[in-house]
């Protein structure tokens, strides 16, 4: 479950997926580089040596782009829980090692030398498709893990199990969207883990 | 427990502390309609009809004014915290009424149809000494209470008190924090709720 389709109205264009990705793979290094608000269309165009034009062939706008590279990289967040979660062996561990994997992932493909924090904070802040999906994505893990729990009898099964895996996300909210984890960098070291205990604590059946 | 001093090494001039009172209350008015941001002394001095020089004389800054609003807005939230936690008869409670106090003050006197936000960002991303006060007051409150329901055996004991206390600030945080608030009005009805019930699940006997 690690694909995250950008589900961009705005992409169009002949679907010639090479071209389209030379255009993303050369915006998401020249945004990495001088930011993402402070680029225009114009100065992509002359970075890449493209024309405006051919760039609007593939993307109605820089938010398009943008919206591509933000939904690569919420993918690759997601394939890093994902390989963490199945290396884990019991739910107790999965938890731990999803939300560890998650803000690690996150804080070295979007906070660590790379300027990428503008395309993710206005991604977060104005939920495009990828981010809702990227959401979507956690609380499918964290429904699985916990339905799994309760069946090896590891957590406890009173509370209803939607209540449950909200509450978890609410928890983890804040570290896994860009927006919050910006002003959460300073915790972003040892917060999973503290708080992953104290998920597990009420989770104990 | 609800005084929270400015601390501010840019407060100055006489100790007429009427004048100081009323240059304060009115860049309160002021702020809250226009923005923190927006205002400078010039634009305050006008709307009190008091000279920029003669503010000058009490506080050596805009933002030694801002920490005053700041510091008295969150006495009262601090107030408002004390009066909830207060009229909670169990440690239980006192958890869920502290939080649901803390947020449901917060936005009332920082969001709902005041201009604060700014101030209140300001305060919280630059680390003000009114905050950090406001921070270190909520880790009183929680220890107190998680303290007293150890020792009614409403709460277990293997944790260390420090560690409890600290995972507990850290789920409080982005509601209690108006940089992080901000983003999280959207569940700042139910999730003070929501994460009170999985506090109280994980301090469990």
């Amino acid at each position: 479950m690690n694909e995250i389709e950008s589900s961009s109205p705005q992409s169009r264009g002949p679907a010639d997926h090479n071209v389209r990705d030379q255009i993303v793979a050369a915006a998401d290094e020249h945004f990495s580089r001088y930011g993402y608000d402070k680029t225009t269309v114009s100065d992509l165009a002359k970075a890449i040596g493209f024309s405006k034009a051919y760039i609007y062939k593939f993307f109605d706008s820089k938010q398009a782009i943008g919206e591509a590279i933000c939904a690569q990289c919420l993918s690759k967040i997601i394939a890093a829980a994902d390989e963490a979660v199945a290396g884990a062996t019991t739910p107790t561990e999965k938890i731990r090692q999803l939300f560890k994997a998650l803000v690690a992932t996150s804080v070295s493909l979007v906070f660590n030398d790379r300027k990428l924090h503008d395309i993710a904070a206005r991604g977060a802040g104005e939920k495009w498709p990828s981010v809702r999906a990227y959401a979507e994505h956690i609380r499918q893990f964290l429904t699985e893990i916990v339905r799994e729990g309760r069946e090896f009898g590891e957590f406890e099964r009173k509370t209803p199990l939607d209540e449950t895996v909200h509450v978890i996300y609410l928890v983890m909210h804040p570290y896994v969207n860009p927006l919050l984890l910006q002003y959460n960098l300073d915790h972003a070291e040892e917060a999973p883990a503290q708080l992953s205990s104290l998920v597990l604590r009420s989770l104990a059946p």
